[in-house]
């Protein structure tokens, strides 16, 4: 059994007596259910919430692999030898265009969660407890039929009040609710997040807990700089920033939707009872921070147009056959014109370059309003400095630009938000960057105050 | 396309005009959607039906092997190491002691026809077709809370008629319905067969078909005896018998229900358009038929209690403990007591023996009312000879008893019903006994007339 110190509300408040009983949200990740093995160790973990009398509502992804193998079978189906996958391949490809196929889509890839909520039912029942496994169709949580990408409209907590009510551990599979027309969907991406932090809101739970295979949020990737530091607590902001950034922890539409609710999210390791990193409104002591986290995202690619005719629309155009093509476009330059011409840099994810190159190639543009080429760079990336204190604080952007030019890392774009300086630079001294920033921002040595 | 014929309504009439559009209810079993290959020939099939312009309900089993791989997961998961086989095993044993493990097991089973459901309408809407999927919530199966073993109590085809009349092939999922509080229940054995001719009866379909992976029902098992001869028409009754008897063709409880509702089954294969077995009511000219088919049922065994008191309440005793064991006892015999005692033989699953045995030595009757000894014998099989003739023709058993007498086979016990002969043999003269009854009345000639 974990100490009763095992919990924690993400308040600051802090008290010496025992822990009053209160409701518990924990989500499971597909990792940390990812083996027979790893189930009955979440069962135990269950077990001792529910043994310091707590009322316990767990979130279950999918066991690891699972999600993958499902949609490889849809794939495969329809195109033999073609398992293209988890997010490409020629059924999730028709999925994309209608809606009858998604709608199977996400019948077919629900049954992973249901999978894993009753397996996780099962183990704490064999260990002792009582628990019960909800299902989409079960678990009150009303979409909007988006197949594959569904908005949650509204949540019935009442089956899940009745069944801790009995005193049960409540296993709900994550990723999906039901429409209208009784119809599974899915959440999409980071769904089973969103599913925790929306269940969380919904029953005021006192706790959330997204239990993973990492400690927590890093101020950077520990697996570039080893000497990455867990942060023990962090802002929504800043951690929605992180999750646009690539940091795999917790997917921002969770993010968003607990700073909307303000809801404390603790991120924290299921294989082991050490806090995490609590994610929770800014608190005033946070501003003294100026620089909270660095992050490296290699998954970009830059375009150039040179020589774009400075005629208005022009460049409208261009970004809105890339819109409509469903291409993501991140940072945007576009140098001053001169001579009637202007050159236009942007970056797209790698991976969908070389649809957009021959989207850009393809465009119909009056003559005259074409440009001169269409550069393409696949080897750079995006290095970014993160911290609310940057509201506050001047000098960010310039100490960025020394610790690089000390390295002599040229910066090829620059883009800023309120908290963030991005920098795109070659893809050679992606790694040198983060760490000479890392280091340079003094992150290995806690928190970077001004 | 198949041809416009390939459709038979089970009824004696015949016309040679287009055939009408009707309801088309199609059961497809585990072997006909266990791989995508096998799956995408059943939308082909589906389309053809659907192109005709009839309306076409499809129930699936899970594909071959999914639901054994499910329920061992379940068993590995409370006892690592111990998958148990599929009716066996740790988990499913705590399933039957307890509802809460009873309803995660048929939470977790019932995905496997979810699966094969979409993967269904998948490939249907894949091939140019349009077809939904529809899960035990939403099929609108109603059952009674018995977990593992649940009883249909009412069909609500609202849904599944809204699908239709928008032009859809309707895909569900077998052998899964849910109660009233929403849990999910499976049928246990046979499930999708009784899904199949539940959904027939409750919608009057014209036609229901269970597709499957041999030609139909056969005189005898063709294994066996090589020139056993595909049956055209079966009445519901000697079908039930030859369920009974081991034949796995169709379920008896779905060859119940249907016979309960008169809904004329047509069992034939899903690899051929060829027409398999009816199974329909009685018709006249069936009783022309001595004997339709024999039968050999390897999995019994004998057990004899020798000088049984024969005082009253004692062999009750004994029964009644194997009841409550949920052992099935079959066949009985019982002699005429001399001096006071009686010999008692009886056949039950081989694969119970043992516990039987262990059963009766340890039941506490009164001293003086115990048998002498209890005698087993794994090593005997259950030859049968099945016909609705019977019940109007004499002499079947005289011939049954003489055609075993000319190969030297000795009958150890004997049952008969209305319409059925069983003679217990050595277990080594059993395809023996099968081969010489097959040939002896006559079955590889065509219907053995009076």
């Amino acid at each position: 059994m974990p100490p009763a110190s095992s919990l924690h509300r993400g308040h600051p408040a802090r008290t010496t007596s025992p822990p009053a009983p209160v409701l518990v949200l924990q989500k499971y990740g597909g990792s940390s259910v990812a083996d027979l093995d790893r189930i009955r160790a979440c069962a135990r973990r269950c077990l001792g919430v529910a043994r310091e009398g707590h009322q316990l509502v767990v979130i279950v992804s999918a066991m690891a692999g699972e999600t993958n193998r499902l949609i490889a079978l849809a794939n495969a189906l329809v195109e033999p030898g073609n398992a293209g996958g988890p997010s490409r391949g020629p059924y999730v490809a028709a999925a994309r265009r209608d809606t009858a196929h998604a709608r199977e889509l996400d019948q077919l890839v629900a049954t992973g969660e249901t999978v894993s909520a009753s397996m996780l039912a099962m183990a704490i029942g064999d260990a002792g407890g009582r628990a019960v496994s909800l299902a989409g169709h079960q678990l009150g949580m009303k979409t909007d039929r988006n197949f594959t990408r569904a908005r949650i409209t509204h949540i019935d907590h009442e089956r899940i009040q009745h069944e801790l009510h009995e005193g049960r551990v409540v296993v709900c599979a994550g990723f999906q609710g039901i429409d209208e027309a009784g119809d599974v969907n899915t959440l999409g991406r980071g769904g089973s997040d969103t599913s925790a932090v929306a269940f969380a809101a919904a029953m005021q739970a006192d706790v959330c807990e997204i239990l993973t295979d990492v400690d927590g949020v890093f101020t950077t990737d520990p697996r570039i700089v080893s000497h990455a530091r867990k942060i023990d607590r962090i802002s929504y902001e800043e951690m929605l920033e992180l999750s646009a950034l690539g940091a795999k922890v917790l997917h921002s539409r969770s993010v968003e939707l607990a700073m909307k609710h303000r809801i404390p999210v603790h991120v924290r390791s299921s294989l082991h009872e050490r806090p995490g990193t609590f994610i929770v409104p800014e608190e005033p002591s946070m501003e003294d921070v100026v620089v909270s986290a660095v992050a490296l995202d290699r998954n970009e690619a830059k375009v150039t147009l040179t020589a774009v005719p400075d005629v208005p629309g022009t460049v409208a155009a261009l970004f809105q056959q890339l819109g409509a093509a469903g291409i993501v476009v991140d940072m945007i330059i576009q140098n001053a014109a001169h001579d009637g011409h202007t050159d236009v840099t942007f970056t797209v994810p790698e991976a969908e370059l070389a649809r957009a190159e021959t989207l850009l190639a393809d465009i119909e543009l009056p003559e005259g309003a074409r440009p001169r080429a269409i550069l393409t760079d696949p080897a750079i990336c995006k290095v970014s400095v993160v911290g609310v204190g940057m509201r506050s604080h001047a000098g960010v952007a310039a100490k960025t630009f020394h610790l690089l030019a000390d390295e002599g890392i040229n910066i090829q774009m620059v883009s800023t938000s309120e908290i963030k300086i991005s920098v795109v630079v070659s893809e050679r001294y992606g790694e040198l960057a983060l760490r000479c920033l890392h280091d340079g921002f003094g992150l290995q040595h806690g928190p970077a105050r001004s």
